[in-house]
């Protein structure tokens, strides 16, 4: 018996109730059983997201919620600044310039996070910034941002802030609207409990007006064309609306937590999954780690392939490599979504066991079980 | 007991075996499992299209597939030539205006289909064209178009062509290869069998010639990235890939039929239904018919949503009202998918029976399902 376990930052676990819901017949969404589905989706991500705004469901991945964001928003010329992290800030930057904007991306070290400070010494030197772009958990290092401080530094110098928050919604602390984020992505796949498939844009006043006045948004990722159908709980086009039904099945899983409890949760996980990982002598790899996922520097005169595959191979345990230029450097420990403290604790235990077969030195058994037991008694 | 029979051209029904896989738990897509279903998949959507090119999986909407043939290929300035026979034709000409190109659109009246000569006379007029862009199957009109004649007169005058042929492509005969068509955009959840949430782009090689030189693809739709990946069985963005696991499956039912069976049942659906609706004095809207769905001109006298309500509320038949200007004055009866002759039957014996109740003159029990069997017969 090998019992999956997917603790990849993406594609996350899927909970029973909502898998079953994906294998009911399928119905017709130009129907008031459609409407219905997603109007509660609609009330239920706003509730999420903290924002007084609709929620924008699109057909597509996270990624094409960033390039809605850009392509609504930025016009050829314009001049934007991108805070990345890594891969996925970077992406930004990749979007941006196909348009033809000018960016300025600031580019920390592979574990750093962007600092208030650096976005406003950038910004003092960018002339007419129309908008700084940045990410809320950047998930190729692990590497989290706090939203809130860099949205307001951007105000300060006159630009929007838009916030790739697809790894971390619904995992992290997110408060849309008492940050005055301007606009906002998210994904399916993360930790809101779904498979991939749809991704989620919520845009606030000041971002609204210069997407309004764009003299060519795109067709298929119109974001004013799919609020005003949003406004009679309908869609554009043909939406994958299983799947919208499965993510109200999901949503209602959240908000029987109670968004609060989410939030601790994940920060119990993170704690634990930190706490358990220092135990067996290993490095974080973020100075300043997100609470979905964990990033751990590979240790050292350990194959990482071969320490990955062990926990696959005799646990179904499946934790991410690194990517691009950091593969065989780090391995993501992810702990969104439908996942509990429990799980970490789990996975601890099947590190130290991978780890001791591996013959690395630091391991004594059940030391990072303890560590991360002892890490979410403190925070209950 | 309402037995739910979804009869609308998209969303179609889908096989249990192919439902029960979207209940599958999640599993990672950057592994050696998703690799060698990526492949399965795209071996059998070559067969299914008739191209040894790659098709190419989208994460998206049927027109976001759309979206992507036109910025890929198109650019501001270029003329291009619309060949409409309705709402979707047009919407070709939506998204080629978006980008700035120069249309011409040639609308044919509401159940007409754009004939050979129509699109030359066309295109004599128009100087320079790059690309036609035409429908398979024009789902709010039921009318069909054969894809050769027209890919053969856009050829003659040096210019592209682009198919839609989402709601047909699985239902009706289409030999890319054959035919020469230089661009084909298809979607999951019409004769598929598929949910919604997966489309499909082919593309051969003048057409690529004029994608790879473009000065700025889109991003989440470009097309070239969207090839290098899946030479590799990769995508570029996360996919849906549960829906390309679900897809494995449906493909897999079409093979063990054989692609000259599926469209032979389609062809028999089509001729059992058009020859019901006949022997009820019912007219059929399209001059041209598809043979995946059958739009029937509403009934004089008859209120069309108290008739479409009765056979949901009784026999949880859904068939699609009209859209737009055609609201009231056509109803359409899809037969594409996972769907079968008797099916076809069946649904003709409901019609009589809704068809009586509203006291429609022309029904005698029985004559709809007889000429609907006849038909059938004849073609075995």
């Amino acid at each position: 018996m090998k019992k999956p376990r997917l603790m990849t930052p993406g594609p996350s676990p899927v909970p029973p109730e909502v898998l079953l819901e994906l294998a009911q017949p399928v119905y017709h969404h130009r129907t008031a059983q459609f409407r219905a589905t997603l109007a509660r989706v609609q009330e239920k991500l706003s509730w999420l997201f903290g924002t007084s705004q609709p929620v924008l469901v699109l057909t597509c991945s996270g990624t094409g919620a960033m390039d809605a964001a850009v392509t609504n928003l930025v016009r050829p010329g314009d001049s934007v600044v991108v805070a990345s992290a890594g891969r996925f800030g970077t992406r930004w930057r990749q979007i941006a310039e196909r348009i033809g904007a000018e960016v300025t991306e600031i580019r920390v070290a592979p574990g750093e996070s962007v600092e208030p400070d650096q976005l406003a010494d950038t910004l003092r030197r960018v002339r007419d910034p129309l908008a700084v772009f940045a990410t809320h958990c950047e998930t190729s290092t692990g590497a989290a941002h706090h939203p809130a401080e860099l949205c307001r530094v951007a105000h300060e110098h006159g630009a929007l802030f838009v916030l790739d928050s697809i790894s971390a919604a619904g995992g992290m602390e997110l408060r849309v609207d008492a940050w005055e984020l301007d606009i906002v992505v998210a994904g399916s796949q993360k930790a809101l409990m779904l498979p991939p498939g749809l991704a989620f844009v919520v845009v606030r006043e000041p971002a609204w007006q210069r997407i309004r006045s764009h003299p060519a948004r795109p067709f298929y990722f119109d974001l004013c064309k799919l609020a005003e159908k949003a406004q009679q709980q309908d869609t554009p086009f043909t939406p994958a609306h299983t799947l919208i039904a499965a993510l109200d099945r999901a949503l209602e899983r959240l908000r029987a937590e109670g968004l609060q409890n989410v939030w601790a949760r994940h920060r119990r996980m993170a704690a634990a999954c930190r706490a358990g990982v220092r135990a067996l002598g290993l490095e974080l790899f973020a100075r300043r780690p997100a609470e979905v996922l964990t990033a751990v520097r590979a240790p050292a005169g350990v194959d990482l392939a071969a320490l990955l595959g062990w926990l696959e191979q005799n646990y179904g345990i499946k934790f991410a490599g690194g990517q691009d230029e950091l593969k065989g450097k780090l391995f993501r420990i992810a702990h969104m979504g439908y996942m509990d403290e429990l799980d970490v604790v789990a996975a601890m235990a099947a590190l130290e066991m991978a780890l001791k077969q591996a013959g690395w030195s630091g391991v004594r058994a059940g030391a990072a079980v303890a560590a991360a037991q002892e890490a979410v008694l403190q925070m209950q």
